[in-house]
């Protein structure tokens, strides 16, 4: 049996004023740092320590992982990040308002390029201030650095990093911590549950509260879904993202 | 030629009451967390960007690490963590005042475990609470784990891990990161500026400022004593260490 937790980033500047984020990247809020260090708090409560973390190259992810392992005292197990851990690519969405999008385009495009499985947004300007042409944390993806991505893609580009990296800590018999976003996480609890391309839009990862996955031999859920550490404030807190941009 | 930057962390709550610090795993106080953010505008606006960061498994180092280089835009690049890179143990001292500690043994047995080079101070009781027998994180470490330590001990447990895996990322091209403690930095500046045992109780490494060493293809300082990013900062603050304990 293995022990997998999941943790999403708490809430960022542009998650507050309600701005499309994608690769940018922005840092959390002051709530998203309490956030963080609460997630941390509910590992410490549960005795769920990891031994490892994964984390993607963007900051919000990344402070939540340092805020929560301070708060467990776990600050100093390894660390690995890669981009396949990313948010979604939101394409020439990025830096854009959520409420001003969807009066734009109107419910059902703005549904379609939020929650579709396979619609991508159209593909970010060069150029922009918000594309990631010149990073030099992207330096050497070369022609895989996205220009937009739809959720097909975030499964596509994670799914080899989650077999080839985080698999063989499992294996070791570790608890890993992977410390993401709204779609890498969901690309992967699709995956884990085997959950359809059309059901998946209705699945929300709430923010800051770890989810733990206990895996058989073959590395499937022995509880489907997983159990959150604090289940209440999960289900509230996923009925608030689904209502993002209302 | 290769680039090394060591950064000693910033002030510690236990820097601020004057204890004794070693393996005791204290946080940074405020003070510390606007050093290391400072640390971090200094090795931006000197453009000398880390591409790798090796830290301690204490705190103070770690969260001075994630500080800088979040402040200089780097938080995303890779990091390595090993307990070579501690602090000295500093043995039965450990938690305890550094001023009744001179009032108590006197000014020559205290420069002695402050300063000399191969007498550690009296070990560890097993048992006090400021001991890490059973710290998870050095679980691996067995018999290794120190009781006390001198400086002597510290160049003897570090360098290994210097030469075995620091200077092959200097070897391959990256400019490296040091984010450590003063009597680890101290060992290794010992090495390279090949300082004899004698002298090297002079020398104070000050908090939060940035030193850049360039290193020749046999790894050896082209400046000696390398470069402070901020050279007045550091000679004040060489100099108030030197005074720890007045």
């Amino acid at each position: 049996m293995a022990t997998l937790v999941l943790l999403r980033h708490g809430q960022s500047d542009w998650n507050q004023k309600n701005l499309f984020t994608g690769w940018v990247d922005v840092p959390l809020s002051a709530t998203g740092e309490a956030e963080a260090r609460r997630g941390g708090e509910l590992m410490a409560e549960a005795g769920l320590l990891p031994d490892i973390v994964h984390t993607s190259l963007l900051r919000r992810a990344i402070s939540t992982a340092n805020l929560a392992l301070d708060a467990c005292d776990r600050h100093w197990i390894p660390v690995v990040r890669n981009w396949r851990l990313n948010e979604r690519h939101y394409g020439a969405l990025q830096g854009k308002d959520k409420k001003q999008t969807l009066a734009e385009f109107g419910e059902e495009q703005f549904m379609l390029w939020r929650r579709s499985y396979d619609v991508p947004p159209p593909p970010i300007e060069p150029g922009s201030e918000f594309s990631q042409e010149g990073d030099p944390r992207y330096a050497d993806l070369g022609a895989d650095l996205p220009a937009t991505e739809c959720l097909a893609d975030v499964v596509t580009r994670f799914l080899p990093y989650y077999e080839g990296s985080v698999i063989p800590d499992l294996q070791a018999g570790k608890v890993v911590l992977l410390a993401a976003h709204g779609n890498s996480l969901r690309a992967l609890v699709k995956h884990l549950d085997g959950i359809s391309d059309e059901a998946i839009a209705g699945l929300n990862i709430p923010t800051g509260i770890p989810l733990r996955y206990e895996l058989d031999d073959d590395f499937k859920p022995i509880t489907p879904g997983g159990e959150y550490l604090d289940p209440d404030a999960a289900k509230e807190a996923a009925a608030a993202v689904a209502n993002q941009g209302r």
